[in-house]
């Protein structure tokens, strides 16, 4: 009978804007979390966090803290047998919601608040994250979801359908993962930071370590981007992956435009064309990039929506072709199962966001559990790679050729060094003073 | 030549969550304002705000901070000359945008530091905001609207006619508003944490004080809802009008099924009928309530939609019959200039959000300026109305007959009495101790 019984939040930032290491069309960040540790009576300590861009991440550390006295106290067997009211105590706070509501700031730090609690769950159980989810009942898994405005999309009994079919052959992939690892892609090769010579050479070395899917940052003037693209794509050849990201920079007619240059060196798909919001704007882009590309492209998006009511309406409107669910944006784990069925139900596969800090670490887990019990299928499935701040995690990602091995430990790796804590805290540690 | 010396910011709250004042199907609020002084050197202390609910208004206060460096030492000629980059600094910030992008936390401290600027600036100007922005030339105002991320609904040019065409008559309209005021409702009849028998007496008494159009809570038992609908709808008879608040409580197919109930009772519109984020949730209740009604009843929302990009969705899915414009949850008067020229664009009727502390006397001014140049009717058009905590304002909305009297003093009507702050500042202030 574990008892959570204290929420300590550490502001950690990474000072990475000065490399350039992130850089896109809109973003320049200090690499941060909002990190969280749930000390117990006797347990383990469950650890979670959110990432954050550098500045304001005090913001969503005063989330957390608002957020807190939902988490104390609470015993970890009362929180796994009522989890769809847990969640709600803090996305459903009369008080709170308002801020969000399930947005932004507040909804961030519920989802380093909710991943807490699973890692320290998943540690008392002594499994790594994928397996203790992958293992569950499927029962409850359904009781994790809170299906609040999305029965219109996806039923209770839909989802353990769902799962339940994600019984069958779970064996084979399991093995078949524990052979070759998870398929992943690479961010690194292209930050709009890097000049084109360093764009080229990572892209020589990716490819020579075996990657054969790479994603290039565009939003910037259409002739660079261009110019950068064929750099790549002469370097990695026709049949691997290009994939674009353009960080929401253009409007709606604007990413229509461009794709129609771009289209020239085969991108496997176009991710935030526009803004994060704008359902409407990426079925019309959708429809407009299939027919540009014969259907070769497809749209993605995902690391900044909100929450599981864009993810639906994105997925009814066939606005996109690959789902990018974040880890910690979304209010952790439960809403990430949420829509992972969604994307089950509406046949989109799920290639989750991740660079940061700590965000491979976390997806690897989501994407296995995917593979083996919801989407059961490794047809489009990528976790995207980026090589910066692993060493801060006492289990960080472990890659091959290209692919991510399974993780070991027990807990959702979401544990950062002591080390490392001390030395990148917020204004008061030796990196920043 | 006035330069912005300082920004403070005071977390003030109102102990109204006991008394059961604003409450319904989700929100139980103690009303709280973010708010900002922007002192300067000799000229007046520009004034702005963002309400919240209570709990969390700390989080506000601290993004408020995190915003003030790209407020403190600009002067207003320069914030003036070129808006659309101040606002960006604020919308855009490399690192800040990540915990939106503009919405929740973040971009309701936009929203109190941008209405703070346009206060100062309306009140060096010697006019009262509604005064300011209606005389502003066409060209100025639409050079205030950030167009990304909406141009595929309204281009400049088109702002541009409307603001033009909203010249004519103009004298007229004014006229018409200085003699008769601004017609409102009054939501302070029908809170769900009010008794049936005080429903019926609020009701008579509003009745006779002249209001012929009145707000009710739904989205508790749909047994309750209906009691309490046909108690209102007694009291006011069949031409008085009826309005519906779910505060986003149903699911879309739950929506569907309490307007067939709620339909016998004749309501005006619902609103908020589900998720705030849901554009095609919305859009599908909107298609069943119009047949379901045969088109009197009309889908309402707004005071919880993120930014100018929902709005946009809401007014091209037909989502909407109503839009239900914030004053300051999203980025304040820059942001609302936008989607009340979207309404205007698409023919909808902006019946602005009022109610919690201060949004009366925000929107006042807004409602005002669009019929004087933008929306140019009345058809349709009301300002909600709740009366609670005007007496903490230095320049109170005033109302005869349930119309709103135009406001006169300099400024955007936003400057809390310094007894109020004293009184009310959390946790410090008497009122709290």
């Amino acid at each position: 009978m574990t008892t959570i019984v204290d929420v300590e939040v550490h502001d950690v930032r990474f000072p990475t804007a000065a490399s350039g290491d992130g850089s896109d069309a809109i973003n320049r960040g200090d690499y941060s979390a909002t990190y969280v540790e749930l000390t117990t009576d006797g347990g383990p300590t469950g650890t979670g966090f959110t990432f954050t861009n550098g500045r304001g991440n005090e913001i969503t550390c005063a989330a957390v803290r608002a957020l807190a006295h939902h988490v104390r106290g609470r015993t970890v067997a009362e929180i796994a047998a009522e989890p769809v009211a847990f969640w709600r105590s803090l996305t459903a706070d009369v008080q709170l919601r308002w801020l969000g509501p399930e947005k932004g700031v507040i909804h961030m730090a519920t989802g380093a608040l909710v991943n807490a609690v699973w890692d320290l769950r998943a540690k008392l159980a002594g499994k790594p994250m994928w397996r203790f989810l992958a293992e569950a009942p499927t029962d409850e898994l359904v009781a994790t979801v809170d299906f609040h405005h999305i029965t219109d999309a996806l039923t209770p009994d839909e989802a353990a359908a769902i799962l339940d079919k994600g019984r069958d052959g779970l064996t084979d992939r399991l093995a078949a993962l524990e052979r070759d690892g998870f398929p992943s892609y690479t961010t690194s090769v292209g930050w709009l930071g890097y000049p084109d010579e360093q764009v080229r050479a990572l892209t020589r070395d990716a490819y020579a370590q075996g990657w054969r899917a790479m994603k290039m940052k565009v939003g910037g003037r259409i002739e660079d981007d261009l110019r950068r693209a064929r750099i790549i794509r002469a370097e990695i050849g026709p049949d691997a992956l290009l994939m674009m990201d353009a960080n929401q920079v253009w409007d709606v007619d604007e990413a229509i435009a461009a794709m129609g240059v771009l289209a020239e060196v085969d991108p496997y798909w176009i991710e935030e064309p526009t803004h994060a919001d704008d359902v409407l704007g990426h079925a019309r882009i959708a429809r407009a990039v299939t027919e540009l590309t014969g259907g070769r492209c497809r749209v993605a998006t995902g690391e900044v929506a909100a929450n599981k009511v864009i993810f639906k309406q994105l997925l009814q409107a066939e606005a996109i072709g690959v789902m990018q669910v974040d880890a910690c944006r979304v209010g952790g784990v439960d809403e990430v199962l949420a829509e992972l069925l969604l994307a089950a139900k509406f046949g989109v596969p799920v290639c989750p966001h991740a660079g940061g800090v700590g965000l491979c670490e976390y997806v690897q887990h989501l994407a296995i559990f995917d593979y083996l019990r919801v989407g059961t299928s490794l047809d489009g499935r990528m976790v995207e790679y980026v090589d910066h701040l692993h060493e801060h995690f006492t289990d960080p990602v472990r890659t091959r050729g290209g692919r991510y091995l399974l993780p070991t430990a027990p807990g959702y790796s979401a544990t950062m060094r002591p080390e490392s804590i001390a030395e990148f805290r917020f204004p008061e540690g030796p990196a920043w003073r």
